[in-house]
């Protein structure tokens, strides 16, 4: 009769457990980049015991396609939370941009794009992360439309979401091998006004058929 | 007396080995991906002997970082040459961005992404590395300056060349694992009307000094 108690600390643990080894899953893509971050460092790193890793994930590939989608999980999250402190008006936008600067050059970014390039040249992973790469960039454009909040449906603000999350990935990747936020500062800040044109309700959209000379 | 005219076919022998190598180098990148890319692949690539590899680049980044820096300069040179048969006027500007869009998707932006990555986490090659990012960024804005035949001097040009070029930055990260064409050609013609008013000489540029609320 005492098996239902004993049974939900036990799943605690697993759930307590899974969560150390996808935060150390980051963790180690971050320090030591996609070829360092073997799973028996990422148990050593959890303090999870070789068995209990393999339990849970028991291939390479399973654990750090599971460690992103947390992490891009927590990271949604965290940014709706943040998202309820924002001005409503014109400032919301800006404080959106920059929220968003900050996690296209946080541990999340840098970690998915490890995986990203390494899933290039490595069937296994590639074939893990095509799906989440494609979930995870759905509801990133999801998030954005909804903490801008504006209408997708008017012409335009599609595209200027679209816009903006491709500019502030490759923002991100300028950021690799060095602090790039100055140039970053100023180029969102001019990016901030155009954005804002452009997701104006009055603003004409470019034109949908544009004629191609060639 | 035969001396001189032996000594230049030996460097052109030279200059020959080395272009292989290059060749090769930036081949097994875009293949193998980083962790792939061994030096001894790269001279089986090439077919050229281990020792002749070694005696022009003796380590893995001293060869990673040539590659890059000599693909990056033969692609400046093919694009100016494309350049040179463009149109002027106003169908210059969308060739231009086209021209720029097959680059940041290219064999080129895959191994430079390769070494990028790479050198995050590896202090020998980032140190030979940070240099050749900043002076290929530094070309890549001047060419396309050149390429759009804009003045730099009017406000707001320097920003706008800068956020096309980070625009495909990412453009090129979200083209990785899967054929994102449709959606950046769809996106890119939307960005060459934002960037033909941004650019046009009555342009209003964004207010410099934007007041941040925060």
């Amino acid at each position: 009769m005492s098996t239902p108690p004993a049974r939900v600390p036990q799943q605690e643990r697993s759930r307590a457990t899974r969560a150390r080894l996808l935060e150390a899953t980051v963790d180690c893509l971050v320090r030591y980049g996609w070829s360092g971050t073997t799973t028996t460092v990422v148990a050593t790193h959890a303090g999870v015991s070789r068995g209990a890793q393999l339990h849970h994930y028991p291939t390479k590939a399973a654990l750090v396609t599971a460690a992103v989608a947390h992490l891009a999980e927590r990271r949604a999250e965290e940014l709706r939370v943040e998202a309820e402190a924002l001005p409503v008006g014109p400032q919301r936008l800006d404080r959106v941009v920059d929220l968003l600067g900050v996690a296209f050059t946080g541990p999340l970014f840098v970690a998915a794009l490890e995986l990203w390039v390494a899933a290039r040249t490595d069937p296994e992973l590639r074939d893990a992360l095509v799906p989440l790469e494609a979930r995870v960039g759905r509801e990133m454009h999801r998030l954005t439309v909804a903490l801008l909040d504006v209408d997708e449906r008017r012409p335009g603000v599609r595209e200027a979401v679209q816009a903006t999350l491709d500019l502030l990935r490759g923002l991100g990747v300028a950021n690799l091998l060095n602090d790039d936020s100055v140039r970053r500062t100023a180029l969102l800040r001019t990016w901030k006004h155009q954005l804002a044109t452009l997701l104006a309700p009055g603003a004409a959209p470019a034109p949908p058929h544009d004629a191609d000379p060639t």
